[in-house]
């Protein structure tokens, strides 16, 4: 466990929720951590039921919106957790007073930044409201990957070819901040992952070995890992039962994700199922 | 136009066709030099009807079927072309007496070899049977896509900074033997080609704008770049009018290919689909 626990600080823990299953997770996890989180979902991406905890629906350009929650909730620390699907276009942008300088700049890292700058544009914005972002790790660290296998079964021979080679393809394409995925069969990496997200890739794999274009004799792994620049506090990559699923479906042998950097989502039951499926969880480092 | 133009050698010219419209056009193109080219279609993965070219139909792994073709044909030089969307398993492989000692070396390829290696190896393979393996560029010089706008339109500033994107991600790609492809919209690149291809890529770009996860205020460009290790005698990256069909269902601005070493077929339809389009296609050099 490399994240450090946080002491209480008096102010309330704030998420700002995007797309998917990872914020709920979080907001459980920091509520079993004793924290009374507040939620800030995002309109058009938190696909969560928020009905068990405070929350509030904003949207994502809305920093005057979010600024007052802040101050009428005593926000001190922010997780900002789940995908955002739809940047937000120059119409949404509502700036605070203190921000409206910053509004040019903000434009322009949206219309093209990669995502990180996008993060890392919207985590300075956050924090010249008062609050401090934080790494949803910080507020439950078991969340991150450890270094070796997580479940009962490893990797053959085999499989380490194809991590070495999904490495390579993760690597180069992050440094590009493009994406943080790859699949690998028999020594081959055969897709990378741009916008359409892990899910879609996988679908595609499995898609690709029905047609035959992908030999089926090879079973093959998915590797994700973090981008080389990547802020720490910007959403880790992140695998969850639903990974293990679609990695299933694409007939992989397993999936490695880069150890400390990478958040593993409901972990039992992920391991559960994996050792079911007969798929090994593997923490890696980003050397190979 | 970079190519040489091939003396008459009095041997006739075979086309090894794969899947896809690239051999029929080679083929055709061929004629109109003068060539009276022979087909050995790849079974399982050619399309085309070859009813009006001498023609046989072979397993990919068939060496010693290619190879007596070659004797009772005359045949001095060889073009692959098309695709190969099934690598040939272990089982599919006919050797030659002469090539009986590199079936492990083979097999190791075709288990784990990037496309590249593969390719390489099957012209090590042709060779080793007397024929020279030569680019289809070579028979039919005017395939190849030249420095600059092929059509009416012209990219724009914006087009420009994608382009510079797109290569950058193809460069990383190609030189981790993977793909030739990228599409990049607002500066960012958002889908990269895998064992999928370009079809398969721009209809997921497609589909990423109408979920809205793609802004469509913003259009995009398709760059495709030779790989930098690639043999100039495999099928250099190619685009036809389908290409342009998928882009445009894509919402894309145009096309960059790289100069000298990417193939336009059906140039003349190309362009004037594109301009009715409003496309551009453009040849640039892999630096930018």
């Amino acid at each position: 466990m490399v994240a450090r626990t946080l002491p209480a600080t008096g102010g309330r823990l704030a998420i700002i929720a995007g797309a998917g299953a990872l914020p709920h997770h979080v907001a459980e996890a920091a509520r079993r951590q004793g924290e009374d989180p507040f939620i800030i979902a995002l309109s058009h991406e938190a696909d969560a039921s928020w009905a068990g905890f405070d929350h509030t629906v904003l949207a994502i350009g809305d920093f005057a919106g979010i600024s007052r929650t802040f101050e009428k909730e005593g926000i001190d620390r922010v997780v900002l957790s789940g995908g955002v699907r739809r940047r937000p276009e120059w119409r949404d942008i509502r700036p605070t007073l203190r921000t409206l300088a910053t509004v040019p700049s903000v434009l322009r890292t949206l219309m093209s930044g990669g995502d990180d700058a996008v993060l890392r544009m919207a985590m300075d914005l956050i924090e010249a409201s008062g609050a401090r972002v934080i790494g949803a790790q910080e507020v439950v660290p078991n969340l991150l990957a450890d270094t070796g296998p997580l479940g009962a079964h490893v990797p053959t021979d085999d499989d380490r070819r194809d991590i070495e080679a999904g490495i390579a393809a993760a690597n180069a394409l992050g440094a590009l901040d493009v994406g943080q995925g790859a699949v690998a069969v028999g020594g081959r990496v055969i897709a990378l992952e741009g916008a359409e997200g892990t899910d879609a890739m996988l679908a595609r794999v499995a898609a690709l070995k029905v047609e035959g274009r992908v030999s089926t004799r090879r079973r093959g792994v998915l590797v994700k890992l973090c981008k080389p620049h990547q802020d720490q506090r910007a959403d880790l990559p992140s695998i969850g039962p639903s990974t293990v699923a679609g990695a299933e479906a694409a007939g992989l042998a397993g999936i490695a994700v880069e150890a400390g950097r990478a958040l593993v989502l409901e972990r039992s039951q992920l391991v559960e199922n994996a050792d079911k499926s007969g798929l090994f969880i593997l923490g890696v480092e980003r050397g190979g």
